[in-house]
């Protein structure tokens, strides 16, 4: 294994009935005023409003509303949040929702406390601090990015075309409630766009070096199986328990940096999606399903070993009769069945993406990363970007 | 899965090197004095006390030894700890060892910030306190308890006779560093003890209920079959860098609370193990290694299909021909045969044990748990000891 630092100092309360029991004694040590910050208004058609509201009512807090986080957060949104958080004194951030929510929130905490620029300082580059973010708890209502457990946040800079993603630490939620009876609600491809997104993370990390004997690998076979075996489930029926549970907590476990332990970590298909939202603002997880299978199909003769290991350990495919690019494809057309049959687009012009946006111009634009079996150039991603309309 | 509340706070310096890069910033903000606790001395032999020493006094520390930490730690010896620790204003304990050093720190900890009877009021049964223990760091020397990772300690009080375990998420180490490489001198009998003390800790969290579908399970099968290859290559080549560093981390991941999370978890072949430990001081690799298959024959049929996933997923059992029982069976024989394969006994006289030592007063002290497949009777106990003779 490569050589590692790990911490995660969010605290968990996980099950049916979490926020009910604990919200209330969480909220406590963080001054009057909680800053509640969500989405489009799901929570209030649900009641998780109406119920977050009464316990914070009952503990005695001002409320200071911050709603309207949209799905790829912006940086003028951020700005906005945490002018609020400044002018009214908040003492802690309660953010309900998904991924952009806490994505969002946790920018804000960085931005409330903070005088310069916090773009230029922070997301345009990694950037160091030695202040305390303002504290952030969160309530998850989707299952997907995993951002409960970790510092990451992907901002948007609208005016500069450039969604991008840091992970600072110090961001990490100080506690994260996660009731799977309230993903229940979520819209049907809501929830598979989440579970892909989940299966993405799991995916980047396992294909990337190093690819010795590595414990990491092995968690991250058992996560994808569950997350492939749980939404097949859901799928059928969006109320059970068990599966929500489990698609719930593998969401957590695939970003809360146990199974990026030990390796270098990929990531270069989330960049290429992350640029295609900033200009075409598609939604995060289908983007994802239509860009894996053509990325893979471009990379996997790099990277053989690794993707046969993953037809065989992950979708149980068997290697009789078949050379290893056999069974390595097989592997990848295994994972697009799964993207068609949980009800995803596997091109880009289902995801109403406009064949005459200026590709190019979101190519250029894409970060290359290392730790991926090859290394690709802008030329190669507009490849995989116009493959993804045939 | 069942609720859960999970939270870790101690941070990982993992690999190669690590000791050398980290442990003096590591020690800063702890007062003047570290007292270094160790075991028999073979931190001596290897290197590791005159690495550790140079590093704390070139910071400026004094050090305050608390050598000598036995196999078992007895209370009494966690008392002389806490008497050291006040009298010399130590403001961090650095244990340097395997779980035995570990354990006896945590006690310590909480000792030396105490005034009452840390027996009574923190084995004996279940405490709560409000106070800070003395902080806590740990450099891991074995791969086995993983006890670098939560607030665990299982002490022996040598005069009652009872070994019993508590943990206390506030004597979490502040921070453990894991460098695989110390692990390359303990002798090979520890090392697979150790070994075997991973594998078993996973199978108490294993085959405990419920059994619904559940990612902490899957977890759980990825870690075992990790350590079962990796055990194997450790053994014949001990400086295998890749082999001991997934048994170090492996170690971790098993005790850090992960796979436990949604379960109720058995741990009752621990229980057995920790009073025959409490009697003979036998190893505790040892004495579970031999204690776990005669356990298992005498509960499988109570937990029939978990014993066959376990043949299937983590030995590769065929199921072809053959009846549920039989494949049960075939992963419990599986598990024998690996025992031996790796040179641990599988029969208490091996072990060193005395056949008149008062088995029936042992299986008596035994603690029975619930969350195992069959509530155990203390006859049912004394019969398995007994077994163990065969």
């Amino acid at each position: 294994m490569n050589n590692f630092i790990f911490e995660n100092a969010t605290k968990v309360f996980f099950g049916k009935g979490c926020v009910k029991e604990y919200l209330c004694c969480l909220t406590k040590g963080y001054g009057d005023t909680v800053m509640l910050a969500y989405g489009g208004g799901s929570i209030k058609r649900n009641g998780v409003y109406d119920e977050v509201t009464a316990i914070l009512k009952a503990a005695g807090k001002n409320i200071v509303e911050f709603p309207g986080i949209m799905a790829n957060p912006t940086y003028t949104k951020v700005l906005e949040g945490a002018r609020l958080a400044k002018e009214n004194n908040v003492g802690l951030i309660l953010g309900i929702g998904g991924g952009s929510v806490m994505d969002c929130c946790k920018a804000v905490s960085i931005a409330a406390r903070y005088q310069g620029d916090v773009w230029a300082d922070f997301w345009a580059r990694p950037g160091i601090f030695d202040f305390d973010p303002l504290p952030l708890g969160v309530i998850v209502t989707v299952a997907g990015t995993g951002s409960e457990c970790n510092g990451g946040a992907v901002i948007t800079n609208e005016e500069l075309k450039i969604k991008t993603g840091r992970d600072y630490p110090k961001c990490n939620p100080r506690f994260a409630l996660l009731d799977p009876t309230y993903t229940y609600s979520v819209p049907k491809f809501q929830m598979v766009s989440g579970g892909f997104d989940i299966l993405s993370h799991i995916m980047e990390i396992y294909f990337s070096e190093p690819d010795e004997d590595n414990v990491s690998d092995d968690i991250a076979e058992a996560l994808m199986r569950n997350v492939i075996r749980n939404l097949r489930v859901a799928v059928k029926n969006p109320e059970d328990y068990t599966a929500r549970s489990n698609l719930m907590w593998d969401a957590t476990m695939a970003e809360n940096r146990i199974i990026k332990l030990g390796k270098r970590t990929d990531f270069q298909c989330h960049q290429m999606e992350h640029q295609l939202g900033a200009y075409t603002d598609c939604n995060h997880g289908a983007g994802l399903a239509v860009l894996h299978p053509v990325y893979y199909r471009h990379i996997y003769k790099e990277g053989l070993a690794k993707f046969k290991k993953f037809a065989e350990n992950v979708w149980g495919i068997s290697a009789e009769g078949k050379t290893d690019e056999e069974i390595a494809r097989a592997g990848i057309n295994a994972l697009e069945d799964f993207i068609l049959e949980i009800g995803l687009p596997v091109n880009l012009r289902e995801l109403g993406v406009d064949e005459n946006t200026d590709l190019k111009a979101i190519a250029d634009s894409c970060t290359i990363v290392s730790g991926s079996y090859k290394k690709l150039t802008h030329e190669e991603i507009l490849g995989i970007f116009k493959e993804c309309f045939n």
